[in-house]
């Protein structure tokens, strides 16, 4: 019983679908997180869901852990071999199914990308709304619980799929979920899925909801005297009710990257950047109502815009933050804090993340999906100096246990990979022995994604 | 090891708390459903998650089994005991215990039905916004994954709890989800009790999200010429993004039933039930948009209204049309179905439920939350006459079946407890063991609502 068996077997089934070459194991050892590249022993290429029950049964019954990949986005080291054995490759299997463009859904296959789905959806008027940033693909995003800018109007991955197919540890295939909008049968199988990191099933298979494409769009950029004021001016706007696409934090730090990565010039002030989706009429009155409450705390220097274009390169702007920072010292890696905190806590934990850094005197800057209490320190280090990057860890666990000390959340989008395992106690106590339970319960040789999210003894 | 004595050591624990009463088991031995009433054999009234935790495990040493109960308006008999033991009173349980307006969030006990919340919550300008109808308890509704009218707006409980804590069936006491918006840390223990019928935990305390109370709110009837027509507008409208708050389809017979209840007098022709919430000038656009949609697909007659008390009267006649329907035959009893499907099958669904009622000489009628693709026959028998009901169950069945062929579930709303297992297998296939292997690794001796949603071997 033994990784190298299992290999063998495999290479039998997959033929030159089963890799061992270097080069192949290269690109499956690193993503785009921190964590130091580990190569898995070989890299299979499935093509279908009965090729994913084979190859997880044959890894079986050698004990060979199996470890699926997408297109390598994780910012925690999910997608890493940690424990050796195969990474699974799942970008073969990347069709549209189905589109019913009726009930606003699509049926898809795990390896295929938001911005492919969203080119093949083009046509229809509707289109699908998690966007992490990071062109993932969808199987990766609903393992991680992924969200983005636009949750706070469109919901996360927890929210968009409707549907799953999965295989477990055993080689079963079962299905969780279905095309109607909502059922009250059994155990929400496909919610305990959704999130649970590769570690309880591999996807095979995705059902998930589309929107109808609004038909007026605006954004705008607004420049606050202080976080405070920015975050107040989110809180009233949210209970207002006003029905925002995105509402985004970005401190000083960050606009100051950010102007000189994407040759921008907003001021270098606290911002919220803005989007308003609906009818003509009711963005114009969304966005009147925003700019009374950002003018109450202190918001101006508005920029405004239609423009397709102009927004494209805003949101871009807005997904490259972690790049624009690392820009301004090159040779640094960093790491993207993640928590998420109620709305009422948000000023005091972005003040306190602040605090914090100075204190360390680390560079770096803050932003976030206000509109969710969620938000990133960016926190960067030079990878030839362990003890600036010991502060970092520092700072990014003191923000973790501030986050838990304001009733919130250690990870609000990026999950825990092997990066966050360490506050999976502190978060959850005693339902940690309950998910370890369930791990148990359904791979008990550990064979999935082992070493993520929970250690079990 | 017997049920006499545990609810002989739950007496001392409890005293006058642990009821053996007739009168008091009576009252927790019937609901709203058709099941026939099973008296448990005691009846506990905890007064703290502490206290229940006690008491189950008093009940997991004895094998004793333990059922709780809100207020009984269950409609699949989840809360009789039908393998005997204690029936868990929650509604001394009913506090809120924090309302936090700035985060649009209460946490409260499982015991407070949701119009007493809202009583509490009517200063803040907040609301909670599941309503089945009935004046459930917030435990129940979470433990059945309840909805009701305006989840095609607000979401359902799945959507609407934040976090929950609950006790397992060895006593032990956790808390999943937090107060935090949105979380990618670990397992989704929520959504997994959530909807898990009192199977798997007893929940014990809830943080469920508010709403803003809409400035702008308008009502209106608008008969159509067919179901065809009512239900293509239904599509259109909500593929057009309009954000209805309610959206309900009532047959014609169930016009006639109201008509007669309620004294109104609207056409016998099958209806729409709408309402918006926005601003004042959002509400007029929308309703403006629907006007126009409803008017292509043969609606007409609307009838408008912004006053609240014309309002209550008109969702209180919907919340009603199942007594509506049971008052034109006095003496009888019903079942109300509850299959929901994809949107653009629902015509089909709807043509296809009312031909069976007819082919099998029933009478009743067809009302739904038509927005979520979920819709009820209410099907309503003599008691005396045991070969009506099996015409009522074969025309229940068979409108199972057509949901599943259709891409749909057997439940949207009520949830499976003793009368829908049967339909387990069909919609679930392999996953229904993954159910089963959960069940008995959280409560190996089943002792948590025994006879519910799955039966173990």
């Amino acid at each position: 019983m033994t990784i190298q068996t299992a290999v063998e077997q495999l290479r039998t089934l997959l033929g030159d679908r089963l890799s061992t070459a270097d080069s192949v194991r290269d690109l499956h050892g690193r993503d785009e997180s921190w964590h130091p590249d580990v190569l898995p022993d070989a890299v299979a290429f499935p093509q279908s869901t009965q090729e994913v029950s084979e190859i997880v049964k044959i890894c079986a019954a050698q004990g060979c852990p199996i470890v699926p990949w997408g297109v390598g986005t994780s910012l925690e080291g999910h997608a890493l071999a940690v424990k050796g054995g195969i990474s699974l490759d799942m970008t073969r299997m990347d069709r549209v199914l189905e589109v019913h463009a009726e009930d606003m859904d699509a049926v898809v296959q795990p390896g295929i990308t938001r911005e492919a789905l969203n080119e093949h959806l083009r046509a229809t008027g509707l289109f699908f709304s998690v966007d992490p940033g990071a062109n993932a693909t969808l199987g990766g995003m609903a393992a991680t619980r992924a969200s983005g800018t636009n949750a706070v109007r469109y919901g996360t991955m927890r929210d968009n799929v409707l549907a799953l197919e999965a295989v477990l540890a055993d080689g079963r295939i079962i299905r969780a979920g279905s095309r109607a909008r909502k059922s009250s049968t059994g155990y929400d199988l496909k919610a305990l899925l959704v999130g649970s990191e590769g570690t309880l099933g591999i996807i095979t298979e995705l059902t998930v909801k589309l929107w109808g494409t609004p038909e007026g769009i605006s954004a705008a950029t607004c420049a606050f005297d202080s976080p405070e004021g920015a975050v107040a001016a989110v809180i009233q706007t949210i209970q207002m009710g006003v029905p925002m696409a995105r509402i985004e934090y970005v401190d000083e730090w960050s606009i100051g990257a950010v102007n000189a990565w994407a040759k921008m010039s907003l001021p270098e002030k606290p911002h919220l950047f803005v989007e308003f989706h609906g009818t003509p009429e009711g963005v114009k009155e969304q966005a009147a109502i925003f700019g009374e409450i950002a003018a109450e705390h202190g918001g101006g220097d508005f920029k405004w815009t239609t423009n397709a274009e102009e927004r494209a390169k805003l949101w871009h702007a807005r997904h490259n933050f972690y790049y624009a920072g690392r820009a301004l010292r090159p040779g640094c890696r960093g790491i993207s804090t993640d928590v998420c905190v109620p709305i009422s806590r948000l000023a005091e934990a972005v003040i306190e993340a602040r605090r914090d850094m100075q204190a360390a005197g680390l560079t770096g800057g803050l932003i976030g999906h206000v509109g969710d209490g969620n938000f990133h320190a960016g926190l960067y280090f030079d990878p030839e100096d362990p003890e600036e990057l010991v502060r970092v860890k520092e700072v990014a666990a003191k923000l973790a246990r501030t986050a838990l000390r304001l009733g919130g959340t250690v990870s609000g989008e990026h999950g825990i990979g092997v990066g966050k395992k360490a506050y999976m106690e502190a978060e959850h106590g005693e339902a940690l022995g309950v998910m370890a339970q369930i791990k148990r319960t359904l791979d008990p040789q550990g064979i999935l994604n082992p070493g993520k999210m929970l250690d079990l003894n």
